[in-house]
């Protein structure tokens, strides 16, 4: 394995408790993949107290971040645009500048093989997204903090806006050279059912699951006994990539959480 | 306008009277955007003796192909394969020699823009595939003419097959060093549902529409008064492309096109 490398990172973000159980099983799955590089959850004052403590106890470092805590003209600006306040949020990942590298992903991704050659990658890297290929999607993406980048990008914003309202649509407008990097890095879950023959001939190279959508991997439930996932609404996962996640999270994350913040899954 | 360059063309294939309704409309929306390229039409013995003298009067050329004509080895393999045979048929677009680059087309695509600067692209050229977008959609792709190739690719079919039986799994298993065109210029009429945002963004750009699946343009019926294209069964094609290719099918298709071969739109 090679040796670890502090100044590069993970990075994702939540704002509330049910993104944070998103979030714990993300970091069992870069775990055991056996990244080398540090984990990094960014978090509002949306989480509870004892979320926030399975956090900093699960991940290498937990950064509070608040859009409005700085007092400069943008943010001033930003006030007038409460739409965009997630996609905002977001964007705090380029403050990380401890860091001279690192990889954001979302926390309904599931990572499925050691993807660490992500950083060898230049920003700006991202997957194309299946719904528009000239687009990438912003689940996964390789950046390189920067406090200049994060004043351009928020000004931007205010005077762009965001043509989906968050922030795939905003670093797509802000991005318009960005570096290809292949869809097994960041294969949506349900793309599946587009061109199941590709699905088929190539699911088994697939690095990271991205569970986007409205329903996400925690709101099903599952089945320890059968080890079957027992789907609240049909959501459009791939079956195995639900069972991992959920194995996962049973094995790995089920145990140590206090009861008020488990998800629908009951405890044995 | 540039001169026009005979020794470069537009491609399709038909191997029966539908798709050759689908292949007259190409031809006008090839027309209509001014485009200084031939049109080539093959065909197979699929086809009525009308519908060959309508190709015949509206395209620059139409070459009449048959799989199983030659007597080589590989031919003979492939009376083993019957599963590939409509991908063989496509595949003798490489015969076209007398051309020095070309672009084929599937007879389901509409061009709405002037797409002549394909020409300058390289063999092999495609746009990303929207289902799964490490591959390209083979239904627009840049290619050079070459016996060599068609033999190659031959060959290539017979040892491996097609991982999705059609030539789109073929080429992509061929072509894995494939070069990006924009997804602008086959654009699949269905995506805008997976990511409406973009559409809504990017849609005024697209330059070629694709109506892929099973139910085609030709199979609706459209009303005349009213401009309206009546879905003869859910498709997901964009009403806007619909209604262009039923506005090009009534203006310039429909009149000369004897009775028995008009789709279901029915004549004033
Ligand atoms: O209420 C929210 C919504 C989103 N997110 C974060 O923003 C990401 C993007 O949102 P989501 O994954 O739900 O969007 P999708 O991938 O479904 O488009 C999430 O993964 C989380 O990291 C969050 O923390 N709280
Ligand atoms: O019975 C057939 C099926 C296909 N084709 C040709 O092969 C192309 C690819 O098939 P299709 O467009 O139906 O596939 P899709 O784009 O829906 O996957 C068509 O556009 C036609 O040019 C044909 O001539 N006859
Ligand atoms: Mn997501
Ligand atoms: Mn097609």
């Amino acid at each position: 394995m090679a040796p670890s490398t502090a100044k590069e990172a993970y990075v994702t973000l939540c704002t509330n408790d049910s993104y944070a159980i998103g979030v714990l099983v993300w970091v069992e799955s870069l775990k055991e993949v056996g990244t080398t590089r540090q984990i990094v959850v960014m978090i509002t004052n949306g989480l509870s107290q004892k979320m926030k403590e399975q956090l900093a106890e699960s991940a290498d470092k937990v950064v509070e971040v608040n859009v409005l805590d700085s007092r400069d003209n943008v943010n001033l600006d930003l006030l007038a645009r409460p739409d965009l306040g997630v996609t905002f949020t977001k964007l705090h990942c380029w403050r990380l500048t401890e860091y001279d590298k690192c990889v954001f992903m979302d926390a309904d991704t599931l990572v499925l093989k050691n993807i660490d050659d992500l950083f060898e990658k230049e920003e700006f890297s991202a997957a194309p997204d299946p719904g528009w290929p000239d687009c990438f999607n912003s689940g996964v993406y390789v950046y390189k903090p920067s406090l200049e980048t994060y004043q351009k990008l928020l000004k931007f914003a205010v005077q762009s806006g965001s043509f989906d309202g968050g922030d795939q649509g905003l670093l797509n407008s802000y991005y318009t050279n960005w570096n290809r990097i292949s869809f097994l890095y960041n294969c949506v879950a349900q793309s599946f059912y587009s061109y199941l023959p590709a699905f088929k001939q190539f699911g088994k190279d697939v690095k990271v699951a991205h569970f986007i959508g409205a329903v996400k991997p925690w709101h099903h439930s599952f089945d320890v006994s059968t080890g079957k996932v027992s789907e609240s609404e049909f959501s459009g996962h791939c079956a195995d990539f639900l069972r991992h996640w959920w194995n996962l999270f049973v094995s790995r994350v089920h145990k140590r959480l206090p009861e008020e913040i488990s998800p629908t899954f009951p405890k044995e």
